[in-house]
């Protein structure tokens, strides 16, 4: 694969403002609404956000799971029947006081995760073991009071996407299964996507408020800082015991119904904008750009040929491909256009010139390497489809080796902590079983600690630099957002 | 059509106990949720709101709206700004007061209606004619503290499913036409549903809070009383004022720009519900229906057919044609299976029984009339394409009857309202132009005043039942939910 001119300096520099940027230019979502930690999705943005869900939903109904709808609003009372649930979350949960000039006699919380509210409701779907598992899901707004310094679509108060699932088992066993079936359900999400990821398994200190334990994914962002971008918990019987979730089994016996719970947020759309972005602005990947096809006519003073014309016709054998193409007539120079279509990530330009006419050629523009490609006219949609569908390959590819590099495999404590210290991404560290160990990574190394990876394979070697006992396992850290 | 056996008795004289029945019994929306005013969209009923939900989306993108979101959470100074918006609704919303532990410096509202979030932002997207007009829209959930009492998808606290669209024009006259759009698309809408409407241009003691003026879409529940499905409001320059949202004309003035505001909530789900409901459970329209056919085998004892193995070849033939069929290889008798997908508004019942089999035939049974066709199972999908459309066209048809049998055309007063109080539907009365003589039918004769149908003639006749003078125009009444 040629790389003619993709240039990634300032987007690692100053990750930050080109994410503001992008985010702005491209009238993708907008971070100046008068509220902290609140934005609008505006038009392109929301198209992107729309193929998003669409393919979430999609993986999620093929493995049986069902969509429902839970309220927003949750009382106190029931957001307090699981005791750790409430300690994780009572210091980020949005109060409701007051109805019109009525105080309420019961406070309402804005949803922060619908653990719950729907488990009050699912007694009442689980009678016997004929209704298990249950798998159910929404995509609604959550709301958390974060007091660190809010980013867009990656650390909001509201969030506006959140995909969560909820499912219902017999045994742990089944429990169990499902949490690796959530796995590949994320895996098969984010290959989609062309992010890469770890899957991790969490210090038991880190843990979801509630859960036996959490497998979390966690790419990097081009400012060397991992986003933890899904989350799986195995949840036991925590909340089934609360919550009185009980089951008639084949034996007779009545039992508490094991839990899983696993989310996908916004988070996913700023790892996919950020991971394949450039210097000179978004790459998005062809399965999710709500234009994955620019066409530019390219004229020529004096030249005979109807270039506008012959593009729009060009545009439609494009479109009759079942391909989202646009064509831009406009009075804007071709450069500007150009330009344009590269900041909003358009994965493939389309050039019409006379000489292109002439010789039943069309001149195609990868926006993920610049690569220029002559093609012919004949059997466009065809080629441009195969096309698309090489860039999408090669931008996951891209992603995920730009992602392996930047994993500092050492055995070393501090070449970890300057790898991650200089912001150049992910280190091993090789400790011991002790938890309390990779606190100390976290609480005097200044370590974020993701965990034992799950879909990695390490070989843990010497001794865990905290206690000094042999390494039993390799855990990543890095610099979280 | 023949009419073998629908009744509509139960359905009318006990409307809210039927329409909770076919909520609960079908999985659809559960109203036992801790929280007065909240419900619980199930898989069944989530799929329902779907393909309505779709439908809306469709309608908007083929006329130019773009989809976005914006934030829940509105700071209290923005809804404050547009006085008569403020006052309408400062009674009915819910207040964020504290954000964890802490007291929020600026009290937050859970939007009840979108105008002020999103107008403050409107004016950064607007510089000149150019942009104008902006159509955008947004499907959201948002909040009346309601003090009257709540029903399922009726009268609600949250309301889940508000598609709110809200746009700016250069002109009254381009505002105005876009008023006549918004009623089109909503007209569009209720036809693919089935539910029969009037347009009514509401008093303007009734009209939305902040608008110039306001049409409304009300349909006729079972019950006889009337239920706003959808509004339109013309809102002129009122919000652009106080909001600053300005452009700069072809002229080089500065202008405020004039909007409109148009929403439809689940209100549209509760109308194709009860409208086309009957004694024995729901009647979805085909547009609508999760399930458009279910096949059912009638097994004969001793019978040497493979009743099983031909319906399931049956529903592959059948789903072939792109229709969401279902098949039901249970346990259950076929008696309890009729019974079962007649509930839950199965437009149409595919059996196969030996006979059928040998003669090559396949029974089709009707839900909205319980008639039964039996068919040759050669094309059968074609057949029962054909058969769906005739479905959803007689449905239509016969709602429409239904409604237009329930306006009772009347000069007399005490008819009309003897007609209402009886709960037989609309009436129509007389009136001058002044509105204070239409706010006395309210208040003195305890009548709902939907306004003066658009779509709908009516030649005024007499005198003003109020004050005696001249009728110039013919109203319609009810008792509205």
């Amino acid at each position: 694969m040629k790389n003619l001119k993709v240039r990634r300096d300032k987007i690692r520099k100053n990750f930050s403002e080109w994410f503001d940027n992008v985010l702005s230019e491209n009238q993708l979502y907008d971070w100046r609404y008068p509220l902290k930690g609140c934005g609008v999705w505006l038009p392109y943005g929301f198209k992107i956000r729309k193929f998003v869900l669409e393919e979430l939903r999609r993986l999620h109904d093929e493995t049986g799971h069902e969509e429902t709808l839970f309220p927003l609003l949750i009382p106190e009372d029931l957001l307090k029947l699981e005791s750790h649930h409430i300690k994780g979350f009572e210091k980020q949960v949005y109060w409701v006081t007051h109805g019109g000039t009525t105080e309420l006699d019961v406070k309402l919380v804005l949803r922060p995760t619908s653990e719950t509210g729907m488990y009050y409701m699912y007694r009442m779907y689980i009678r016997s073991h004929a209704d298990l598992p249950l798998k159910w899901y929404q995509i609604v707004n959550t709301f958390r009071y974060e007091t660190k310094a809010t980013r867009p679509l990656i650390r909001v108060r509201e969030i506006t996407s959140f995909k969560e699932g909820h499912s219902c088992h017999a045994t742990r066993e089944d429990a169990e299964r499902q949490v690796k079936e959530a796995e590949e359900i994320y895996s098969k999400f984010f290959d989609y996507l062309g992010v890469p990821y770890v899957i991790s398994n969490r210090p038991s200190w880190d843990k979801f408020a509630g859960a036996v334990y959490t497998h979390a994914f966690d790419t990097l962002m081009p400012s060397g800082k991992s986003l933890q971008i899904g989350t799986v918990h195995y949840l036991g019987q925590n909340f089934s015991k609360p919550f009185d979730i009980k089951f008639e089994d084949i034996d007779g016996e009545t039992k508490y119904v094991h839990q899983d719970s696993y989310g996908i947020s916004e988070r996913s759309i700023a790892a996919l904008l950020g991971v394949h972005g450039d210097d000179n602005g978004l790459v998005l990947p062809p399965n999710v750009a709500p234009i994955q096809v620019i066409v530019v006519p390219i004229p020529f003073k004096d030249a005979p040929e109807d270039v506008f014309g012959e593009s729009k016709k060009l545009e439609e054998e494009i479109r009759a491909g079942g391909i989202r193409v646009k064509g831009d007539y406009s009075d804007l120079t071709p450069g500007n256009k150009f330009y344009k279509y590269e900041g909003m990530g358009v994965p493939l330009r389309a050039e019409l010139g006379p000489r292109d006419i002439r010789n039943n050629k069309v001149m195609l523009v990868r926006r993920d390497t610049g690569e220029k490609i002559s093609v012919d006219r004949e059997n466009i949609a065809e080629t441009i489809k195969e096309l698309l569908n090489t860039i999408q390959n090669d931008m996951r590819e891209a992603a995920w080796a730009r992602f392996n590099e930047a994993i500092l495999k050492t055995t070393n404590l501090e070449q970890a902590k300057r790898h991650v210290r200089r912001l150049k991404g992910l280190a091993t560290v090789h400790v011991c079983d002790d938890e309390e160990c990779t606190m100390k990574l976290n609480e005097e190394h200044d370590l974020d600690v993701l965990g034992v990876p799950l879909n990695m394979e390490f070989k843990p070697e010497g001794t865990c630099p905290i206690c000094g006992r042999d390494a039993t396992r390799v855990v990543l850290v890095g610099k979280s957002y």
